[in-house]
């Protein structure tokens, strides 16, 4: 295979969609979900979100980045009056409509009506889940970082509730969220399935990784 | 499909292991790279991340988390006394030497030697980028934030130099990652590769995004 190389100046020099294609395609496959809030006057907020990562387990913490300049800030006022939102995974049947939350749309209109996907109130919990969705978390925000590096938001919440399909439940712990059929995205805007090629033991210095093999993992 | 679910103190009253197996699960699928360095004293170190994200296209930034108890550490300690490092995808051929970056080798010890991957040297930069990854980044640290709220690490870079196969670039800056065989994972320990369902055209709240179709996509 033949490379292609861009300098930093080079980067800086492409034409600006262009630019935000390329470098939002560089860093491989991506989280995909789709975040649930609910305002203080009561219209549900849905807006997609490609930077789910994993903070730390004890307590559950996750962080995403909001832009407030997009679709995305909605989303930010939201938590920002209540506290909570949701997080939910994307799946084949409804990624165009996923897709779609992007739109802006104004802060009267609900994504859940305008693309067709359905509010789910679960536990008492005030912000909207997506009942299409397979896999669910409730959470909290527990601190918001502005980054003044370029104007960006860093959330970091706390996960209070998770709901998924038993099915995808393996005996460690492990969701098999290809049986969930949970989508990934790259760049801005492909969506794929996955193919698992295996899982491998916890890495010691004194031996190569072996493949998992579970009863319940087919 | 009938579904499980877990509260916060459900969650917290898991064992240790499982608990973390599952979280790291929750999020989706996610970015799979290769972050290498050398230290001060010459030793090249490698170490696998899965929460690379976006933080913008202009100029090119991103994020990471370290936690600094984990073989993670030699990255973290290179990058604060050189500022620089290589971001460097994950394919099939390689999975298994990359999972096994995660063992705790000592710090006088190379992964490259010890996993058996290769070091190379573009542009006169000084950190190592994994000569087998198909898709590199060159970049450098541009801040460094403690998250006091669990004691990991947000490391913001920049984006300084970026290679990849000629028959990824689609002619909008859309770099198809499939193509590469870029892989992804999920959990702590499961890989994947992709099937590309469709890209979709940028949303706007008047009409439903369209499938992208461009020349030289396959």
């Amino acid at each position: 295979m033949n490379n292609t190389a861009y300098t930093f100046g080079e980067i800086m020099a492409l034409e600006q969609r262009y630019r935000a294609t390329l470098v939002n395609s560089l860093g491989g496959f991506k989280s995909l979900v789709l975040i649930g809030t609910k305002s203080k006057a009561g219209t549900t907020n849905l807006a997609i979100f490609n930077s789910f990562f994993h903070i730390g387990a004890n307590p559950p913490l996750f962080g995403f980045i909001v832009r407030p300049d997009s679709a995305e800030r909605h989303t930010l006022a939201n938590i920002m009056d209540t506290g909570i939102f949701t997080v939910n995974h994307v799946h084949e049947d409804f990624y165009k409509k996923a897709h779609q939350c992007s739109a802006r749309y104004a802060s009267n209109i609900s994504e859940f009506e305008a693309v067709g996907l359905e509010e789910e109130y679960l536990q008492d919990f005030a912000a909207p889940y997506v009942k299409e969705s397979r896999v669910k978390i409730g959470a909290e925000l527990r601190e918001r970082k502005d980054l003044s590096i370029n104007g960006t938001i860093l959330m970091l919440a706390q996960i209070l509730y998770v709901s998924f399909p038993n099915q995808c439940m393996m005996p460690d712990g492990f969701l098999n969220l290809e049986k969930a059929g949970t989508l990934t995205c790259s760049g801005l805007d492909s969506y794929h399935t996955t193919n698992s090629i295996a899982r491998l033991t916890y890495a010691k210095t004194d031996k190569l990784p072996d493949v998992i093999s579970l009863k319940d993992e087919t």
